[in-house]
């Protein structure tokens, strides 16, 4: 019996795009904000990028998922609800796309209830997170269950969803992502903020990612993709990725939101579940005065 | 209906060349003008790229764009006019080929109108610009408009062309450029200064290029291409920029000059128009103490 | 007449696991023990990976090798034993995985023995060594003959086995490795800690691995190939070294544990023989005082 | 009329090798002589690549040089003569493999006539010159002048030899390199001191390498192809460099020594001639006080 967040396929895919427009880069540093070149490579994302791939979407029929720094939604105040209006998610990627590991608890979550209640706001319901540059911290899945969203999308721990549980509150979805299926690995340039190393074809990326569905299908397992609208936007790679999912859709996999997935993961009791102790692991056996 | 810069065409290229020589190195550091190794690395951007890159040009039958550092032209005193005679655009790429980023507003005017005399000087005729290492600053529109040029192409905000506008003053074409679209990094690599990171083939930047020439037949773009003599005047990466051009030339598009395009997109009001104070983007939301 | 260590074989093959798990990271900085992603990223390993690669070792019929640190052994106490039950080899790999090159004399006899206990408390005996980093020194060579151990794995001195000698003991065999045949370079990558470059797409990899497995075969070579779970353990990766092993068993290699061949190559005089005194170079004829 | 030194053929190869062994590291940091892996790394290449790249060579029939640090030929005394006694040249790479640019002009003199002390007392003689890391300054071709050799081969000013000149000196030919023609910058790979990116398959060098060589025999360039015993000696790399040559001989190349070639060079007045002068670009007209 497959699991309930497979439907009747052999894979599940997610497709999801980081909306983080200029926030990713003055997140290193403000000074970037006068510099034009850089805020215009960024400013593609929304501007040119997203309008094209929801056109993408439309051609291929499925639904995606946006994640969203509260700050972009706030400065494009109807980018958010266009999403939603064109039948995709929009999810809570922090406020300003700091990284969790770089700020404090208190940093952390005021940063996170920004973005809240900016998506309130704009009357667009928020149901899970991802944290800023995937580095969520302990209490980052604390945040999530505190602010009343049902799923994670920034752990490693597998390939296939697993439940996160913790003593006397509920469980929540966790749906992995990977370096291997992020195209800011295989696309993203820039020297200053030092960003990138290898511009890659999209004829790679695509032959890459094809493999990674083929595999799969014979694993099932969860293809969660993150793509970035200043990236992936761009003419060719949005080509390869409708061309991606025009094979994934050939190959009988299903596409949903990661909402939808997420649902079905905490309705399934056969999914591996993970208490949110072990996500960190004990150092009490490991040395803690490296002999150097 | 199409727009007038696409002419009766699916895509107009613009292929142009940045003949930075050694100012690019310079700019590093002057301890280089010693590195016997180095100079000859960057002078056979000029003493041998360019002349076989204009034999290639010939034998396509384009034109092209030449965007060069004042100090190129003033060391080299017949490369520009050469150039010109044989057809080809000359165009601004500042004085000493520093980042604006890097310069007082003082020292970036200083800059620009250095160069603006060289070229006055040799009797070549000047219309656009590009920023040293496309680092544009605000400030550098401005002296786009008080040096009387038309455009510029630093910036990276859409793959079409656009105009920007601003209160008072006429408007400038920008013909945007990408990292995605630049031999640099796919070709280029020294050891010290650190440039590059992997050599690629010709044949994979080869068959990039050629996926996005593809997808800007289907949306509409600028393949607006910037090489360098030094790198694609290599003899295999000179022969995968012929075979580039003759299969654009083949699937259907227009290659113009910078300097043609530009007056196409300032002649017609359908073309997307951004305010240049809308190029730095505010950060008046964005937190200005992180909460690190 | 063929050396005894490729059987009737013209190459032998060892597939090897560095089952680092958290270990690798920590090793760089505590610190990131607190960093979930990072944490779910390396527990990926030995939680998803090493029971799928078990599985793909059983549809190709070959036993592999394990390297583990004895901390990863310690705080996962039923992985070690499960690989052997599994009719596998389990190896040592250091107790933390600092590098050898990073501690003192003391330090690393402490480390290297306190591996030693955990692997005999669990009933695992132990036969070689493969240091943490590859960065062996020379006292780890004595460290190896004082617990014990039969062979070394971490020095690139040859792609065929060689012997160890040394005064008035018994010989090491050594079983090179090489960064050519190792899935860090090739598909390794985190921010922070910094580590790699580019993910490679596994139909390179398979492709590249191929070809060593072809000249390999040509020159009578010990292909000795390094994995990790967390790596090679994801779907496209596994099914690619599965695609991998059937190819080399297609083309008439023996594939064998490290155990195995380390006990050939002792019994085997034709062996080449270096003297560990030969393994640094002495450096009496380079400029002590570098003239700079 | 095709110039001498490409006989009747449409294109020239020198097939040439550093054998920097150890001395490539060393000259980092005297400490890595105590490292036994990265040592091991380094003596592979004469130990291992050299013996099977020189059977290579036998198996195509050519005639390659060798350029060997005078450091690597005393620690290996019997290296030089028998890679001589082979029919190839040897050739000077500096004593000691320290970068010319991190010399004084004292010490970089000391270093060049202690390899010649020792290549002398080999009875080896030599007839030209590469820099360590090819990094020459001005003084470096006084250097080859002052102790009698005819051709340098560093520098990167054209894809044609070419003769450099000074006032009341014989002129010295130039065999000129380049960073894409160069094994290094494909194969070479270590952590510490960080060495290289991506290890590229040969499959892929293979490919680059070949169209250089079509394009070559279009525009009668010299294809002078530097590698490394310890990167290009292992199993598919040499495999794949001997299919190179195979490639070149099939579409008519002519492939011969530098010293042959640099002779050719010397003796043909049609060569193109740079003055020594000119090797270094006059700053007078760059901005001395960079205006930041």
């Amino acid at each position: 019996m497959t699991a309930r967040w497979l439907g009747d396929c052999a894979a599940t895919g997610t497709i999801t795009f980081d909306v983080d427009a200029e926030s990713a880069i003055l997140a290193h540093d403000l000074k970037y904000a006068d510099h034009a070149m850089i805020m215009s490579h960024q400013a593609y994302g929304p501007d040119v990028g997203v309008p094209r791939l929801l056109d993408v979407l439309d051609q291929v029929g499925i639904q995606a998922t946006f994640f969203m720094p509260g700050w972009v939604a706030k400065v494009r105040p109807r980018l958010a609800s266009t999403i939603v209006d064109r039948g995709h998610e929009v999810a809570h990627h922090s406020y300003s796309h700091q990284s969790p590991t770089d700020l404090t608890d208190a940093a952390q979550h005021a940063d996170f209830e920004r973005a809240c209640e900016v998506f309130a706001s704009q009357g667009v319901e928020i149901f899970g997170h991802r944290a800023a540059m995937w580095e969520a911290t302990s209490s980052t899945l604390d945040l999530v269950r505190e602010f009343g969203l049902s799923y994670d999308s920034s752990l490693m721990g597998d390939d296939k969803p697993y439940r996160i549980s913790a003593d006397g509150v509920r469980p929540l979805a966790e749906l992995p992502v990977h370096w291997s299926l992020d195209d800011w690995e295989q696309y993203a340039f820039l020297p200053s903020p030092a960003v990138g190393n290898v511009i890659e074809s999209p004829a790679k990326v695509l032959e890459m990612w094809k493999l990674e569905i083929d595999a799969m299908l014979e694993f099932g397992s969860l293809f969660n993709l993150t793509c970035h609208p200043f990236l992936s936007g761009r003419p060719s790679r949005a080509v390869a990725l409708r061309s991606l999912i025009e094979y994934g859709l050939e190959q009988g996999m299903r596409f949903a939101t990661c909402r939808d997935v997420a649902a079905d993961v905490l309705a399934d009791s056969q999914v591996r579940e993970v208490h949110q102790r072990h996500l960190i692991t004990g150092t009490g056996d490991y040395p803690q005065t490296p002999g150097r």
